[in-house]
């Protein structure tokens, strides 16, 4: 078997970023990227923590190639939201958020997610002015994702092991994912959580309001 | 709401693509790019079609950002494979594709399956010679993917709905899934799955052969 290793070309965005973030502390918002594969359950886990996380002022940029689905779900939370139509570009980049920025009350806000676009490899490379990045891998993807996909596990804060309700139902070994994820990334926060159950939610907005007073 | 549609950029490997179609036409090969998001199934499913498809001599590129997981699976199996390694990118392009045929016996394979990097978005855009494009969904992921990521949908011929045997522990409508692909794709080819129970599997291969004899 031969193994060839081809070169990455991977465009700036900094600057924009730096942008971003320099609004981002103006208005005294704290802002998490997420990021998963498609599917793995983000607008869900949106949902639930626009409900549960009483006190937080959350608003929502939803990236999608195409569609406004996602944002619908979040507008019928009674969050603010933007959907962002990358129209075909796989990840979001900080020039997109910048260009949406205006039609949020960042003023009003202490948290703003960017959900980005379901890709579990592009949108770990851009930065859009993230305080954190946080991801979700479903279970039902397979225990080997970390090692083939490890700058996400890499870049996040947090990582959200989605569709526990499943495990019964799948060959996944949950304890490989901790065991290679935090390989990967010894500081790596991990819920096991279920949007069909409520399992680690709790957990998980506790983490959420600990992170944003600490910061 | 909101929705901003930000224009995408995309390099065009276009004649790269077309020297590897010469290649192949000259070998006499029938080559399959094979695409879907992280962990629905790819390699699995080339494990059992490489051990049921009687007759058919196959080899296999396999396209991961790192790692050689994939590559040994199908070695196992007794196939010609090769392993890409793209450090970073999120597709294989047809440069990638041209640098390695030369590690494989084309003139003795009648089929090859090119197994692209997993992500739901950016492999459908980048053509590497093949004759046709084959998706995996697994419907873990959801039935709002076929609508939310289109161009995957339009650009295949078969589209394999994986990890049916799940069906009962998932709120997945199925025929949503088949309805908006059809909308898409209307001669999209949709088999129902599972490489656990074997579902489907034996319709998928029949498929297979007749595609290749009738090209």
């Amino acid at each position: 078997m031969k193994v060839k290793v081809v070169t990455k070309i991977l465009e700036a965005n900094e600057r924009i970023a730096l942008e971003n973030r320099r609004l981002f502390d103006k208005s005294g918002v704290y802002v998490i990227n997420l990021m998963s594969g498609p599917g793995a359950g983000k607008t869900s886990i949106l949902e639930k923590t626009l409900s549960q996380a009483a006190g937080l002022r959350i608003g929502v940029i939803e990236g999608d190639i195409a569609g406004s689905d996602d944002a619908e779900r979040i507008e019928q939370c009674g969050a603010p939201v933007v959907q962002i139509n990358t129209g075909g570009a796989c990840h979001l980049d900080a020039n997109m958020i910048y260009e949406v920025l205006g039609e949020l009350p960042l003023q009003d806000l202490n948290l703003l997610f960017i959900e980005n676009v379901g890709n579990l490899v592009c949108p770990a490379e851009f930065k859009v002015g993230e305080d954190i990045k946080v991801m979700v891998l479903s279970i039902a993807e397979g225990h080997d994702k970390p090692l083939k996909y490890p700058l996400m596990f890499q870049e996040s804060s947090a990582l959200l092991l989605n569709k526990m309700d499943l495990a019964p139902y799948l060959d996944v070994d949950i304890e490989k994912i901790r065991r290679d994820a935090l390989s990967l990334n010894p500081k790596l926060k991990i819920f096991e959580v279920s949007c069909k159950t409520g399992q680690g939610l709790p957990e998980w907005i506790d983490w959420l309001k600990e992170t944003i007073m600490k910061r």
